[in-house]
């Protein structure tokens, strides 16, 4: 399948960029970057990234337009790392495995996992503000910092996991659970999408028509992760399966049941591509991330 | 005393900053955004935004200059305010008293004071890079980005808590002991000065005279530190007295009893007012800063 196979090699660009720009495990901080090291290299999908990489190219396909926007790409996948090792600790969702591996906490202890957690969240604005491997014009590199800044803080993502954990075993509404879903998980991956075209001189329309894909992708990625968490083996997953329900949280199937959520995926998925339409063939990735999003098993 | 209240008029003015700055604790995430401002509102003495628009007028003291750094100075605050509440957490430092208060963890929960240190972390690059507030060329913004970003992460003032955490109760020669100082209070404090001089658009020479600077007085800066965590009670200090002593915590004093100790920091200060030899009357702020800095008593 093309998709698979450009998000494989997409994938594998990322991570040799993340390989080349990390800090290596080396020298008075040895220990602590290698609990940094550990998780980021854990085998994530490195979806936000090529989401990223993706939004760019649907502006300007040129190969340099690409390689200009790694280090922002890059540093979107060490936000994504650290609200990761910091939703696992035992204060937060207490969980154990993480890619099928043992969280940063287990194997390094909590207090050296808040700071690795601190050290790839520093080390992503570091990355994008560094103008020894960021060759993008000042300007663009500043509304970037801005853009994901702004999703990862406390009205996106950071905001969204303290709506989570405050509402853990309570009932709300319906209302409440799509909030959290827009800003934990939906403000980072539109600002990806963002990031993307901000970096590459998107036009306005353009900007709008990607906010609205980044909009409705990010609630799909959502949907789709509960489903999975309420279907999947832990295996499958590599992280520990059902563990929403179990924990009393609501998710979509909680709402709405399977079947209904999976149309409510495929919905957003729909809109996400009805809003590319203003793009031609160079948004070909974003469409196939769009139906990636719906269907991925893990 | 000149000094004294140079600092109150200037902590004043970061305080106004901050106050129009921050989010306000409404809507969706006021919870989470309630217990970010009660950490940054618990009346810090804004050592480091205070730094960086000194180190500003030291090159240019233009009353415009001033209010362009004020964005990045507030960051540098935020940034601090982030590492308290990280630090107080019971798997760090496991502190209840902080500037006279409870800390954050002990009133919101561990969840909620991890999350409130990540809220203010993204909020400080979400202040530096937002181009409604700033007014500074976007060059001179990514700089002071990447300034601060690098001095707070890893190689800096994280790693710095890394390291002084994983040698707690061992036995580690002084060169260790440097190394901790320099890099979790020292990289924040001279950052927070070469912010401002960049900011400020300050020549090669000047970053090379106030990157000593800087170097000098985050060294007397952790000395005196040591000093009254050693000396003074816990109601001068508004947090715990003799925690270190307690903790087996490796400090100046431990190495080099109370006198020695003072002259280091003397030394330090005197080195720190040489640096600044090539500035003319522009940098006495800072130079009162650095004589304040030996003589503070919390």
């Amino acid at each position: 399948m093309k998709t698979k196979q450009y998000l494989n090699e997409q994938r594998l660009l990322v991570e040799k960029a993340l390989a080349e720009y990390m800090l290596p495990a080396e020298g008075l901080f040895r220990q602590h970057i290698e609990a940094m090291r550990y998780s980021l290299f854990a085998g994530g999908k490195r979806i936000r990234p090529i989401l990223c990489l993706a939004a760019g190219r649907a502006v300007d396909d040129a190969p340099a337009v690409e390689q200009a926007l790694m280090p922002a790409a890059c540093a979107l996948e060490c936000i994504h790392t650290y609200s990761l090792i910091h939703d696992d600790l035992p204060a937060m969702d207490d969980d154990e495995l993480r890619r099928g591996k043992a969280t940063n906490h287990i194997l390094f202890g909590e207090a050296e996992a808040i700071l690795a957690g601190d050290g790839l969240h520093a080390f992503a604005f570091d990355l994008i503000s560094n103008r020894t491997i960021n060759t993008l014009a000042p300007e663009r590199l500043l509304a970037m910092t801005h853009c994901i800044a702004r999703a990862a803080g406390s009205l996106g993502m950071v905001g969204g996991q303290a709506l989570d954990i405050a509402n853990e075993n309570r009932d709300f509404p319906f209302e409440t659970l799509r909030d959290i879903h827009r800003s934990k998980t939906g403000a980072l991956i539109k600002s990806s999408v963002l990031a993307g075209a901000l970096g590459a001189g998107a036009d306005s329309q353009q900007i709008q028509a990607l906010d609205a894909y980044g909009r409705q992708i990010g609630l799909a990625f959502q949907i789709v992760d509960d489903l999975l968490n309420a279907t999947a083996t832990t295996e499958q997953l590599g992280k520990a399966a059902g563990s929403d329900a179990e924990r009393g949280k609501a998710t979509y199937p909680a709402y709405f049941g399977i079947t209904e959520t999976r149309n409510k995926a495929r919905e957003a998925v729909e809109l996400a591509l009805t809003a590319l339409k203003c793009f031609d063939h160079k948004a070909e990735p974003l469409r196939g991330l769009a139906r990636y999003i719906e269907t991925r098993s893990h």
